[in-house]
């Protein structure tokens, strides 16, 4: 069993780099605070013997020799990024939880014959910079380096030149490394395990996602003097559009979810109707049919509400993933570990999107879920008990190990 | 008649202070350019020999001395801030169009009975600072200074600071004015005049407005991992009420009208579900029971609206006014002066508000209209012609000089 206590500690540690304002984390990607997160973690890898490596994209692969060094290493790690007002659990447990397996290991003495390699993703949470899973999708081929460098966020600002600017910014090649197998425990950020009061998640698919991003330019106008049928409302669309996402995510449910979090009006004064709006409706689902399905619809709704109230749309696909299903020799380990250890666990499906999800396309994959309360998550108010951490971290451990081999 | 290239290049030397990104401006109150566009409008006081008073409110008033020094004087103005993408005319034509009246009685050696001041009125716009119609409303006594001052925009600065740092707070008690009329020359910013081709119109009424600023609180949590019946949507919720109050205001036109235009959501995340939302709806009628009736139906409407997605509202009205009826002999003189010009001209309600409609309260007071392209204001293409603008000033440039007496 890991040492439950010290991980802990760690996470505590950790959420003191770019504190929230409500108790959480507002330690976004490749921003200063980043930086001093990922120097935090690289100190204490370092402590634990690991050596550093570092990607062209910023992630981070700090490794713990084999004793057979030809071997390629089994993985292990999730993100240190968050939301703007995010919790301190999403990624930061999967990261540190990677963290403690080695320090454990070195504790009782244990050599594995594979490599271990503890991985922070950079910006997993696509908040500053969308897509979400930025660098373990370039990682995985699915997305283009130079393309994402261009990505801008609020402010115009490039990721390549933050990441940069942050001195974060390595010579690997991304992509160029042999993974033997890849582990991410991360918190549920869904109500099931605590519902029904159990220890383990063993995820075995992950649900697919679609990011489109909206533009609806109507026209500027007064809103005292402009007559109600020469308006061209760009604002109202936007109500209308949220709207029928959230019918259409009703219609499918519980085989999907849909909603719009980012929305923006131009120029956002309370006596100008807005001449143009900007947001993004993400849509999930575990079924591929049902995703394209609500996409479909959702394009033909936009259409319709556009031409009712003569506005012009663009609609950019800014972040996609199919639906996943991990590999079934990591999910068994994973099962295995936790039935081994006295846990309850069951089957679950992620919700979210996970670093995991990509590189599942390029090596065995799979994920251990813990509980977090009310299954709130993307929220400064994000919970765990130490007991479900340590319950993660263990099974976690044994799966790595298992994998890794003595 | 006034010198229309005169007017017409005041406006354009203007409007090179503070432009804006497609040929309009931003000139927004108490901003730096707000402050550089007094300067000049005080240079070009000074120039035409009038001595400058400026309120606690920042409120300029540009006096020539009448016959009678005595007899109180007659006002003509408008406003030199713009909205945030704001057009060359709304306001500035006004101001300048009354110190184009000071300017032609000049070249005419005219010397009027009654003084003759010109006002720039702060904060007319309300686009950085709720309400608008702002030191004219402290001027008849509806608003409170004291609480004005304390007012903020998007950033979190004071009213009050702003208009000290930018060096234009007076010393002169608000109010402290015996005004014997006030007469506003304005674009119509609607489509009226320009569809009739008429040149000129006649003010009698002006709309009644309220702004309430609604906050929703649901809760931020996942857009992937939260099942929809768990979700409490702000996001949501906001489309609804925007919806709602479009529906409203179409029930009620042409009666009414009813925008949304500022509208906020935070954290404002792609997969965050909006745990809060922040906006004000615009409704607007010349009839004071239409404006109560919508402002109820809008209140029960959140009501229910916020039940069904279990969130919590607040509602607080950061703006109003009631429907406006002008004096009636001021509105004569515009009518017998567009007469006796041979200016085609027809009577108007008002859609907009104006610091005519404060000033009404304590003063008798009319204002001009003239046509503007498409209707079209509180947008950068805002545009009108140099006819239309001569026109508006000569009519303005007769009820002054008939009211203030030869
Ligand atoms: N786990 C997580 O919150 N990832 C961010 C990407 C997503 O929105 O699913
Ligand atoms: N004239 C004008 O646009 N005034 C601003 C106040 C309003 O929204 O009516």
């Amino acid at each position: 069993r890991i040492n439950s206590d010290r991980l802990w500690d760690s996470i505590m540690e950790m959420a003191k780099i770019g504190p929230g304002i409500a108790g959480g984390n507002n330690r976004q990607t490749v921003t200063d605070e980043d930086g001093e997160g990922r120097h935090l973690f690289k100190r204490w890898c370092e402590a634990a013997g690991l050596e550093m490596g570092l990607d062209e994209m910023g992630t981070m692969f700090a490794r713990r020799e084999g004793t057979d060094p030809s071997l390629p290493p089994v993985y292990v790690g999730s993100h240190l990024d968050t939301q703007p007002t995010g919790g301190k659990y999403d990624g930061v447990l999967g990261v540190l939880g990677g963290l403690e397996v080695v320090r454990s290991l070195n504790d009782l003495g244990i050599k594995t014959k594979h490599p271990i390699v503890v991985t922070n993703w950079t910006n997993e949470e696509g908040a500053r910079f969308a897509p979400a899973m930025m660098a373990s999708g370039v990682f995985a081929g699915v997305l283009d380096q130079a393309d994402v460098y261009q990505h801008v966020d609020k402010d115009g600002k490039k990721f390549g030149e933050e990441l940069e600017r942050i001195g974060w910014k390595g010579t690997e090649k991304v992509g160029d490394r042999k993974i033997h197998a890849f582990f991410e425990l991360h918190i549920e950020q869904g109500p099931i395990l605590e519902d029904e009061g159990i220890d383990i998640g063993v995820v075995t698919h992950g649900q697919g996602l679609k990011w489109l991003q909206v533009t609806l330019t109507g026209k500027e106008a007064h809103t005292g003097s402009t007559p109600m049928p020469k308006r061209r409302n760009a604002g109202l669309g936007m109500a209308r559009v949220i709207e029928l996402v959230h019918e259409i995510a009703m219609d499918y449910q519980p085989d999907a979810v849909g909603a719009v979090g980012h929305m923006q009006a131009y120029p956002n004064s309370r006596n100008i109707i807005a001449g143009r709006t900007v947001f993004t409706i993400d849509i999930r689902s575990p079924e591929k049919e049902v995703l394209d399905a609500m996409d479909g619809r959702i394009r033909e709704g936009i259409d319709t509400i556009c031409d009712a109230l003569d506005i012009k749309y663009e609609i950019e696909q800014v972040g996609h993933f199919d639906p996943v299903t991990f590999d079934k020799d990591c999910v068994k380990a994973i099962r295995d570990a936790a039935e081994r250890l006295g846990y309850s666990h069951r089957n679950i499906v992620s919700g979210a999107g996970h670093d995991a999800c990509w590189i599942n396309r390029v090596a065995p994959t799979a994920m251990v879920m813990c509980p977090c309360v009310d299954g709130l998550s993307h929220n400064e108010a994000e919970e765990i008990t130490k007991e479900w951490a340590a319950a993660g971290a263990d099974v976690l451990f044994h799966a790595v190990v298992e994998t890794a081999g003595i």
